[in-house]
């Protein structure tokens, strides 16, 4: 069972894919999107139907942010995701601010939430998001919240035992909210919604996918990816071990510090591993690459990390030296997004 | 147990007073009030406070319609009472319709709701509640739904187990929802509240106070009426027993028909109820001439009954002569009201 408030640490997402009826996606059907290209975004519900009906301008695209956690690779990744299906199709593109999820789950207050929104907004808007983007609140979205009573009466609540296992009433009325928030979308007219995800969210998808059957409307499609482990190697990343996952808001030592500090696939010596090569299967500073490279690079550290030619010491600098320039220049736009994003808050919880 | 879902038909009001720690309320505390003196209002929570807070300008007064039933007695009284309070006081009012509970708990569409709301608003209005009403539908107001949300990590699931009974998820929500409505007129400043209902919504009243009090606002007051029986005079009145209750919506005929066939406190035989007496404690019709006559013509009636003086035929003649003229009257005013009542609709529902 996938659990969307405290996932496991995945190891065989092939598994996944067999067990929830995913398909996977290969680098043929979205050769121009990087995550898709190098297996960040793995599986999928509908999104060949999704692209034809993008095609027909039928469809919409959504995706949101737990304002209770850093703004990490998992929160840039879908924001960049955001941006390019929204530069690819010009499919209207809505972007939540799930204040209620992260109030149900982490106790953080609506106002809290206003204030830490500010900054992944403007964090998001930064990395290309459209400023056309629909950004909006749960808690201040009447049409979301006013689907999630509505489908309330439309699952069991051993449905939602099934789907989610045990968990407080609270978390049950989130996860409708969330599909109040994957329907939002088709408030005026059906269309196809895709919603890019971690796949530990799955479940908000399925069960979206039944209760859209159900009132008529057209199931979401959605996107995979792959949960980012911890830069540690033990286990997943943890909002409650800082050196566990790179944020966009680490200062610049902090950053270099985590790169450094990352869990490799180094051997025990430096002979060993120019012998046998390194892991970068395994590697968290490989992964890291993966993210921040281009395919050339990412290609070269791999091929000379498996041949042994390179040692961890060296492709650590380089990989470093490719985030802090991002970082960087991320920084800077992320100062000029932000009266915006504050504008945008401001208006949106009024 | 009061289950505010499937109340049950309640004999011993005294009981219920001590067992959920109520007020009586008594004759001397709202002399004005025809529902105190004639003891339909029985009993109250904090009722001095809020009249004190009234008189302080920091109060304000609310009550809900549920649009899935008809517009009975009981909905007669609570809008005259709100009208009332609103004139006495100079309170801030809200009206508000319960479309999501009528949804939840019926399975009426919201869609539904607005349609019957329409008609429901337009008796209230007729009825004499203030134009200067904040009327709402839970579904629109987002501030009531927040708020739900808010309140659903504030009370454990066995808090609501404890005060409603064993239920599904979306009565729970839409009682979580009843504590939004009741704390919407504290959204922007502390103000005791007075909230006039049936004393089957008490775990609603209950439940509101424990929160308002771990939120530092301020606990609501409460008064309490009876529940209306069946005129047919088995148990309480039920929506699937049109005979059981007068709808203001009842044509004269049906509604004469239904006053001519109630259920009284006669004996077998004229002679024997000359002898000894009605009985007005039981007696249908007598309760209607509680609603709809004044105090002296009560008086008369139950003078005149308990002393064998008049006997049931003579008695439902004046009664009804009673009940037909305010009809009469009524259903003019409330044709007077419906533009006004479809604007009001037309407008919160945007």
């Amino acid at each position: 069972m996938l659990n969307p408030w405290a996932s496991e640490d995945i190891k065989d997402y092939s598994r996944i894919i067999k067990e929830f009826g995913l398909k996977e996606i290969g680098p043929d059907m979205l050769p121009d999107n990087p995550y898709v290209r190098r297996g960040i975004v793995f599986a999928h519900r509908d999104l060949d139907l999704w692209i034809e009906d993008a095609r027909n301008g039928n469809a919409a695209i959504l995706t949101g942010i737990k304002p209770s956690g850093p703004f990490h690779l998992g929160t840039l990744m879908t924001a960049v995701d955001l941006a390019y299906f929204h530069r690819k199709f010009g499919v209207p593109t809505y972007y939540c601010v799930a204040d209620v999820e992260a109030y149900e789950d982490n106790g953080l207050p609506y106002e809290e939430s206003e204030r830490i929104a500010v900054s992944h907004i403007a964090h998001a808007l930064a990395l290309g998001l459209s400023e056309d983007t629909y950004f909006y609140f749960q808690s201040h979205e009447k049409h979301v919240m006013r689907m999630a009573f509505k489908v309330a009466r439309l699952v069991t609540d051993a449905t939602l035992r099934a789907v989610y296992g045990e968990h407080p009433l609270r978390l049950y009325m989130a996860a409708l909210l969330q599909v109040g928030d994957i329907l939002l979308p088709q408030k005026d007219g059906k269309k196809r919604v895709l919603v890019p995800v971690g796949i530990d969210q799955d479940p908000h998808i399925r069960l979206t996918r039944d209760v859209a059957h159900r009132m008529g409307l057209v199931p979401p499609a959605a996107t995979y990816h792959r949960l980012m482990r911890s830069l540690t190697g033990e286990g997943k990343m943890s909002k409650r071990d800082p050196m566990s996952y790179l944020s966009l808001d680490d200062p610049i030592d902090l950053a270099r510090k985590k790169v450094y500090n990352a869990f490799t696939g180094g051997r025990a010596t430096a002979e060993e591993q120019r012998e046998k090569g390194g892991r970068p299967d395994i590697c968290m500073v490989f992964t890291l690459a993966t993210y921040f490279m281009d395919d050339e690079e990412i290609r070269d550290i791999h091929d000379k990390c498996v041949s042994g030619q390179m040692l961890c010491g060296e492709c650590k600098k380089r990989v470093w030296d490719k985030i802090e320039k991002f970082l960087i220049e991320h920084r800077k736009k992320y100062e000029e997004k932000l009266p915006l994003a504050r504008e945008i808050v401001k208006e949106v919880t009024r």
